[in-house]
Formats: C-alpha cells, sequence, structure tokens
C-alpha cells in the first residue's frame, strides 16, 4: 500500500451504496445521496450497476408528498448467500447467510481442543456441505466462506489454538470446499456480526467485547473495522493494571489476562479443592475455554466460591474496558462472543459500573454497555458478512485489506 | 446524526479529491481515480468544481510513455490561507499557512497563564491581524481560524485551562476578528499538524502523543481524525498502570498522569530542596506546564536529580503508551507539542524501548517512535488545517463533526 490513497478514508462508493441500502432495508436514489454526500450521477450509476448484478430490486414508491413519487430500493436478499465459521476451543459454529447476513441456517459442533488443524478443516469442509445441502440453497448462490478464530490477527505466543498459527486454513478449506474463503480474527468478526445484525443500533463507534479462552475487543467506526496495521487491535487482555505485577505470556507485566482472564479464574478454581470438583476441573484439561465455562455454570448453579471468583474477574476486566473507554472514546461497548453468552451476566453489572464512576468522559456522554442477544453466533454471522464483503465491495488500491481479503480491480 | 448515513466512513468525493492532490503535490486524473476508488466521470465532476473554485490548477503533462500525456494538477496553494492558533500556558502559538498547509508566518507569544479569557481572546485577535498584515496576505483570502487547546475535548474537571471551558471562544474570537472559527482539542490538532506536514510518511494508523501540562494522543486513520464520540479520544494520560494506585483527578485510580504526569514530576521537584531551588520552582507557581519546563531545563543542563525524575516519569509514560498501542495497533507515533520539544528527548528512548520489549503484536510489526521535528508548531498548523478543511471540505449530513466545525450542504 503506497500513495496518496492511502490518504482516504473510505471504501468504495459501491460499497458505501450497499452498506446504506442494507441498514436502511428499503430507501430511494435521493436518500442515498443525502447519506453519502454522493452525487446523483454517481449514485444512479452505482446503482444501475447493482441492479444489473441482480443485488439490489426496485420495489415500490415512496407516497406522493407533493412531488415526484421516489422508487425505494432493497437488497435481493436470497440473489447470493455466504457461510460463517467460527473455529472456537468449546464448539465450532456454522451459519449460512442471505445478503444481509440474516441468519438462514445454523449448527453447532464439537470444538477443536488440540486436534489437529487439518483433521478439523477437512470435517469442517464436509459439515459445510452438510450446512448448505440442508438449507437447500443452490451452491451456485454461495460467494464464499469466513474463517474465523483467536488463531488470526494473534500473537505467536498465543496459548489458544498457538498450533493452528502457521496451518494453512485458507488454502486448505479453499481446496476442500472448492469456495473463496476469506479468514479473520473472532473479535472483529463478532463486532461485524453485531453491527449487521443491527445491534449498535447506529452508534457510529462501537466496541464488540470477546470473552473466550482470551479478552479482545472488536472495534467498529461508522462500520468498518479497525484491524490496526497488523490485525491486533483491540487487545484489552493485554492492558496493564499493575505496572509491577507478574509477567504475562505477551511479555508485558500486570496485564488483565494474566491477573484476571479466564485462565487466571481456571487456574484459582482449581487451587480451591471444593471448587475444583463441584466444577470437575480437577480432573483432565480439556482447554482453558472448556474449564471456564465449567467454573461459569457453577456460579450460575449459585456456587459462592465461583461467584466470587468471576466477580473478581469482572472487576479487574472492567478497568481494562474502560482504559479502552478513554483511549477510543465509544458510544457502544457489547459483551458478545460464546463465552460472553454464558459469563456475560457477570460481567456486564461491573462494567457497566466502572464506566459509569471512571470513564473519562461520562460527565459528556455515557457509553453504554450491553450483552449481545446472539453473542455465541455473532462471531461466525460476522465471518460470513466479511465473505459477502469480500466477494461483493471491489477495494480501491489504497485501501487496508483485512487479512485473507484478497485486492480486486477498483470499480465503483 | 441519525439514519444510515452514519454507517459511511468516508468524506465527501470533494474532500478526498483534495487530501489527494495536496498529498501527491501534482497528480493525473487518472492518478486521483486509481488512489480514490472514484470512477472516472466522479473525478472529473469534482476537479472540474475545484478548478471552478480556483483551488486546483492544471500544471503541465506528464512525459508520454506511449500513451496519451496525461494533465497534472496541483493545488493552488496561495489560492487561500489560514490562521492557526495554539493556546497553551506556556505560550499562544500563531501560524498563517496556505491552502498546503505550509507555513507561510510563525510567531509565539506569551502564555495564557491564568489570565481572563476575554482579555486573552481581545489580544488574540490584535495578533492575528498583525500576523496577517506583516505576512501582506489579501485578508480576503483568510479563509478562517482554528484555535486549539486543552480546553476542547477536556475534562470538565481538568486542571489546566479549566476556567476556559465555559467561555465561548468561537463565538467571542469570530466577533472580534470577523472571520469563521474553528474549535478543537490541541492534541488532535497536533497529530492533523504532523499529517499535513508529511511527518507521517503515509503509514496510514498514527497517533501524535501531546506532552504539555498534561499528557494527550491525538489519532489519525488514514488521514481522518478519530475525535471518538464527545471528542475525548486518545486520553493516554489516564490509562491505569496500578488498580489500587492514588485517586486521579478524573476520578480513576492509578492513571498515568496521577503517577508520573508532568505535574507528578513538579511535585516531586518541589519536595526535592535542592531540585526546587536550581529549578526555581520553589517560589510562585505560574503553571503546572512552565515549572515542568524548568524541570526540563535543569536536567537539559545536566542536573542528576531532574534527569532521575524524568526517566522515572519516562517509564510510566512508556507504559500507558505501549497500552495504547495493544489497543489502535499503529504504524508509527510521534512526540509533538510544545511539552516534547524540550522533554521529547528523555521519554523517546523509553517509549521505543517499551514498545520493543512489550508491544503485543511486536513479532508481526514495529511501532516507530519518532520526535517531531516542529514539535512547538504542530497544534497551530494542525488548527489552521481545520480551518481550511471547515471552508473548503462540505461534509454530508452523516458524517460526524469534530466540535466547532459548521455542518455545510452536501456537494461533491
Amino acid at each position: 500500500m503506497n500513495g496518496p490513497g492511502r490518504a482516504i478514508p473510505h471504501t468504495t462508493s459501491r460499497a458505501a451504496v450497499l452498506d446504506v441500502i442494507r441498514a436502511a432495508g428499503t430507501i430511494s436514489r435521493a436518500g442515498l445521496v443525502d447519506a453519502t454526500g454522493f452525487t446523483g450521477a454517481t449514485i444512479s450509476t452505482v446503482v444501475r450497476k447493482l441492479i444489473d448484478d441482480g443485488l439490489v430490486l426496485e420495489t415500490g414508491r415512496t407516497e406522493s408528498t407533493g412531488g415526484k413519487p421516489r422508487v425505494l430500493l432493497r437488497l435481493d436478499r436470497t440473489s447470493c448467500y455466504a457461510v460463517g465459521v467460527h473455529l472456537d476451543p468449546v464448539g465450532i459454529t456454522y451459519v449460512l447467510t442471505d445478503l444481509t447476513g440474516a441468519i438462514v441456517s445454523r449448527m453447532t459442533r464439537a470444538g477443536t481442543g488440540n486436534e489437529d488443524p487439518a483433521v478439523i478443516v477437512g470435517r469442517t469442509a464436509t459439515q459445510i456441505d452438510f450446512l448448505i445441502d440442508g438449507a437447500g440453497v443452490d451452491r451456485e448462490r454461495i460467494l464464499g466462506v469466513g474463517l474465523v478464530s483467536a488463531a488470526n490477527g494473534s500473537h505467536p505466543r498465543q496459548p489458544a489454538m498457538r498450533h493452528w498459527l502457521d496451518f494453512p486454513a485458507k488454502t486448505e478449506l479453499e481446496r476442500t470446499t472448492g469456495l473463496p474463503v476469506v479468514i479473520g480474527n473472532d473479535a472483529t468478526a463478532a463486532a461485524l456480526g453485531e453491527y449487521w445484525a443491527g445491534s449498535t443500533d447506529g452508534f457510529p463507534i462501537f466496541a464488540a467485547i470477546s470473552m473466550g479462552a482470551h479478552l479482545g475487543a472488536g472495534l467498529l467506526v461508522n462500520g468498518l473495522p479497525h484491524h490496526g496495521t497488523g490485525g491486533f487491535a483491540g487487545q484489552i487482555g493485554h492492558v496493564c493494571l499493575d505496572i509491577e505485577g507478574p509477567v504475562c505470556w505477551c511479555g508485558a507485566r500486570g496485564c488483565a489476562e494474566i491477573l484476571a482472564g479466564p485462565e487466571a479464574v481456571v487456574d484459582a478454581a482449581r487451587a480451591d479443592t471444593a471448587l475444583a470438583r463441584t466444577t470437575g476441573i480437577d480432573g483432565e484439561h480439556p482447554s482453558v475455554a472448556a474449564e471456564f465455562a465449567a467454573v461459569v455454570r457453577a456460579a450460575r448453579r449459585g456456587d459462592t466460591g465461583a461467584i466470587a471468583l468471576l466477580e473478581s474477574s469482572a472487576e479487574h476486566l472492567a478497568v481494562a474496558v474502560r482504559v479502552m473507554a478513554n483511549i477510543v472514546d465509544p458510544d457502544l461497548l457489547v459483551l458478545t462472543g460464546p463465552g460472553s453468552a454464558t459469563a456475560g451476566p457477570f460481567y456486564l453489572p461491573a462494567i457497566q459500573q466502572e464506566l459509569d464512576r471512571a470513564f473519562f468522559a461520562r460527565a459528556e456522554h455515557p457509553v453504554r454497555v450491553r450483552l449481545s442477544t446472539f453473542a455465541s453466533t455473532a462471531p461466525a454471522v460476522g465471518a460470513a458478512t466479511m465473505a459477502l464483503q469480500a466477494e461483493l465491495v471491489p477495494m480501491y488500491p489504497g485501501q487496508r485489506l483485512p487479512e485473507g481479503i484478497e485486492q480486486e480491480t477498483t470499480g465503483a
């Protein structure tokens, strides 16, 4: 990426128009001009191309309000589909979505555990066929597959799924499915999933806090992911909470994750003989995520020891989230990802309380915190939207592309 | 701001084209198509309008490389100018820039201290006249004034310039100068100043770390400031370094600023009788920034006590900067602002060392840290560019506007 093109913060007009139509449901060409700031000429050119491509339909007209009634546009939601796969140690989630990112079909299978990536990818290809056939969707209409996990945009020494880092998942899955594959980070995908599902209520600055074996955040500004230079943005697990604290696996001292992340919670639970027994984590160790889930289940059953561990973890994570908020100054945070589906209720109150009490700009505006209504599928849905974007939206040369998305020729 | 328009991450095509021409120096229409991803039709419409407005000139042709030679475009740098004013406790910096953000004339006057804002704004208006007349620029060509300080995008309880928070600086300066005034945060302005001056080398994700009475950071992504929801993004001074630490004036515990910011350095220096005497801060207290500057001068003279205080401060600030880097994942950091001009050399090594040692994604890419080559004027230059942008670039309805920039009608 070189040259002045890098100076421009927008996707192509095609991307902008598609996103506005999707978010609006139905909208007129004049509405697109207002919403995008493009000229009427640009809008009509872009819309004509989208109609020719079969992605957009003209659908009825606005009520005449004195002036000439306007033709309304909407996406042809069944014109194409995408598959989203979220590889997680505790479960692999598959979704098939239509052009609007709406879930047509979903399924969940056993987690990756520590199995050989090649075996898992082979099985994944079979499951994808099963998903598509089961939904009765013409395979010709599947644009591609989005595959997300903690292994993308992750640290070479990151414990979870470390054995995936050198595995050519994209190439292998493309070979076995015969479909284009986009790979990405699961926290960013979760943020995209929430955005496409409308969870962001149009708030322009939004972070999805993703809980699993690790803590991560996906940042969205005006609907576009902030991946960061290397795809590593949003490392709330590596916010310093104690400059003199213990050394984290990332190499820094006193990170939120080493002090209070899922693994710290699991270690504390294992050190508590009674709790270790009730949670069953005194035996073999399937994965940190699975053991953390066991502690959460104990807390949901009312186990006071488990509850105390989660509350302490939540108080620490809340400060890390507040630090991120002091740097990003967001409108809204959503707790999402498989871990949040169960642990979220234990973390949400502490995070909201810390933001209300100590967020730097609290006098100017609140930072809203919500628990996702589809936490466990959000990353997979986001993965599918990445596949849709990659196939439908040409990027211009200067634009930073999410890892795994091929450069396409400029178009508008 | 409502509706789908908020979902679109781009400025108008006019803004994009102006920025690309500015950054490129000279470029052809075809080059603009490549760089922006807009259609040739859009580019020629936008360029025609910019030429009609007298902002862009056709200047010669490219060497013929077999194909038809292309007309090159450049900004007409003297077509219009803007004034940038940086109100800082230690000094008020004025710059007059041309359309490209290049400094035509500059001057520095006594700082704001604790004087009555009304008096200072009155004097500022006089100095602006002086600046314009001295440069011999036709007042008709001055598009406006950018006024930046720590008081914008700042916390109601923030010590520095707190007395400015309720003062209608924009309205008052518009009344006294008869020019449109844009107000903004000085850290963000410093980042814009560095960007327009080319200090970012085209790196898309960039943060300007601004040192003065307070620590702040201005974040730029693809040349656009990330202001945050309330204009409060980049609060590196309020990154937690000790969850059990002392309570900061912002209400949180163990912030970088309370532990190691300029005021903490000054307090430590004052507690050291010998150092207090050599630095002369044992007497009256003009301002934290002025006293911090005195400690820096002592360190530059080789005072070991002063050097030790700055090195300890630098080690703490370095961790706060690394935490920001773990969240934003930037390419480049620049130490800038009046404070950096003198203190920067004491902070730069510690920050680079911490990033090399503990930045989360260090295995993937380095985060470069530089000392600005025009640290003391960068905020004022950024202020001038804000005024240029505000007058020359209509925003579309959906776009978030920096505080103080008036909404204009959509154009492209």
